[in-house]
C-alpha cells in the first residue's frame, strides 16, 4: 500500500469520503485513505475508493491535500494522533455541514486549514455508500475567514470544481444560519410531523392515517426519519442557528394557523399563493447563484 | 353524443373524474361526462375520457351511477340544476377529501348518496390531467352512516375495486381527522417552512439558503407549494380537525425544541429514533390495512 508523493488523503471513507475517492481515482489521482478499521480498509480498496489505505495516521505523511470526511463530532473532537500526523505544509479541508464551530476548532490546529461543505448526500452511509459523480452540479461552499491562506483556498476550489461542484464562498456564520433554515430545522419540522401522527390516541384514526398516508406525507416526513445521530449532530453543533430558525418557523406556522382560526380564507389563499411562488427559488438554484 | 341505458355518469373531468373515465372506458363501460364548458367537453371526448359528454345536466338521466368529481366548494354548494338532474334511482357518490360536511350536505339531497374518497392524485389538474391506473393500489374509502343504503354502498365498492383500489370504510368524522393529520395539516406545516425561508431578512443568508437547498428541502416543501385554492378548501371544509391536528403538531415540535434548548441530546436522539421507526408504518400501508 505504498503512496506516491503529492497524493490526496481522505480521512474517513463513508458516503462523502468514499464518493470523493471514487471521483478522484477516475481522474487518475493517487488517493490515500485513512480509516479506523482493517475491515473497512479492505472494502475501500476492493471498491476502488482509494489507491492505498491504512489504519495508521502516518500514511498521510506524503499528502499535500487532506480531506477530513468525518462526522461532525469527530471533527470537533479530533483524535490527537490524526492532528499530529497531518503534514504542516499540506492543505487540510473538511466536509462538515456546520462551519463556524469547525473553523474555530481547526484554525489553531493547522495553519492551512480551509473549512468547506459539499452539499450532497443520499440516505446511504458507510464504506458501501460512496458513488461516482455525487457532487456533480451540487454546491460546494468554503467559508474562509481573514486567517485563511488564499493558496490553500484555491487548492480546495480546484478539488471541488474537478468533482463537478459549483463553488462558492460565504462567511461561516451566514452559512450556518442558511443551513439551519433549509436543512437542520426542517429535520425537526419533519420529525414533529411523524411524531404527531404516531401519537394520535384514537387507534382507529391512527390506523386510518397510516392507511391513507400518500406520497405527500411520505415526502414531508422523509428527512424527519433519517439517521438520529446525524440529526443530533446538526442540532447540537449548530444549536443557536437551529433555535433561531425554529422560532422563525413557529411564527410562520402561527400566521397560517391564525388565518384558519379567524376563518380568513382570503388571507390563507394569499399566504399559500406566496409559498407557491417562493418554492422555485429554492430548487436547483445552486447553478445560477454560484456564478 | 347518445347515451346507452345503465351508463356511468361523471360530473367534472379534471384529474380525478378524467382518470375514472379513462379506466372505465378501458374496461368497456359507457361513460357520460358532464362539464361546464363546451371547450372542456370537446377535449374530454378527444382524449377518450368519456364515451359521451354534455354541458346539460339532463344528460345524466339514464345513468345508474353518478360520480361527482367536483372540488369541495362545488360539492358543498351544489348547482341546483345538477341536483335536480340526478336520477332518483341512481347511486350517487363523490370523491372529496373531506367527508362529514359532504355527507351532511348530500344526505338530504339524494336518497342513494354514498360519500367516498379515492386517495390518489398528482400535481396536475384540468381536463388534460386524467391518466390511466391512477387509483391502482391506492386506498378508496367510503364513509357510510346508518342511513346509507347497503346496495348503493356495494355499487360504489364495485366501481372502486374495478379501478384497482383497495376498498375500505370508516366513520366520516374519523376519516376527516385522519386526513387532517396526514394531508391537510401537513400542507400548512410545509407552507410554513417555505414562508420561514422566504422571510429571512438577511439577503446573504436568504441567497445562501436558496443556493444550498437540496432534495431534503425540496421534498419537505413540496406540498406547501401546491394549488392555493385546494389548500383553502381543505382547511375551510375540515377546519376543526385541521386546528386539532395543528395543536397536536405544535406540541410535538415543542418537545423537540425543548430537547435542543436544554441540550438534552440523549432525549433528542430517542425522539429521532422513534420518528425513524414510525415512518415505515405510513408508507404503502394501504394494501395491508384494507384487508
Amino acid at each position: 500500500m505504498g503512496v506516491e508523493a503529492g497524493c490526496i488523503g481522505i480521512v474517513g471513507l463513508g458516503l462523502i469520503g468514499g464518493s470523493i475517492g471514487l471521483d478522484l481515482r477516475s481522474h487518475g489521482w493517487e488517493v490515500q485513505g485513512l480509516v479506523h478499521r482493517k475491515q473497512t480498509a479492505d472494502r475501500a480498496l476492493a471498491r476502488g475508493l482509494v489507491s492505498a489505505v491504512s489504519t495508521d495516521p502516518s500514511c498521510l505523511q506524503r499528502c499535500n491535500l487532506v480531506v477530513l470526511a468525518l462526522p461532525i463530532p469527530a471533527l470537533l473532537q479530533p483524535d490527537p494522533a490524526l492532528v499530529d500526523a497531518l503534514p504542516r505544509n499540506a492543505v487540510i479541508t473538511d466536509v462538515g455541514s456546520v462551519k463556524q464551530p469547525v473553523l474555530d476548532r481547526w484554525k489553531p490546529l493547522h495553519p492551512r486549514f480551509v473549512a468547506s461543505h459539499p452539499m450532497a448526500g443520499t440516505a446511504s452511509a458507510g464504506v458501501e455508500a460512496g458513488q461516482c459523480d455525487l457532487f456533480r452540479g451540487r454546491p460546494w461552499i468554503a467559508t474562509p475567514d481573514a486567517g485563511t491562506e488564499p493558496e490553500a483556498l484555491a487548492r480546495v476550489q480546484v478539488l471541488a470544481t474537478q468533482l463537478g461542484s459549483h463553488w462558492f464562498t460565504a462567511a461561516a456564520g451566514q452559512h450556518d444560519q442558511a443551513v439551519a433554515l433549509i436543512s437542520h430545522m426542517p429535520v425537526l419540522v419533519s420529525a414533529a410531523l411523524l411524531r404527531t401522527a404516531g401519537d394520535e390516541r384514537d387507534p382507529e384514526i391512527r390506523r386510518l392515517a397510516q392507511a391513507l398516508a400518500s406520497s405527500g406525507f411520505a415526502d414531508t416526513s422523509r428527512i424527519g426519519s433519517g439517521n438520529p445521530d446525524l440529526g443530533v449532530a446538526m442540532a447540537s453543533s449548530n444549536r443557536e442557528a437551529v433555535l433561531k430558525a425554529l422560532a422563525a418557523y413557529r411564527w410562520s406556522l402561527e400566521q397560517l394557523e391564525d388565518a384558519v382560526l379567524r376563518n380568513n380564507w382570503d388571507q390563507l389563499r394569499r399566504e399559500l399563493s406566496r409559498t407557491q411562488a417562493l418554492r422555485p427559488g429554492f430548487l436547483q438554484a445552486s447553478s445560477e447563484l454560484s456564478s
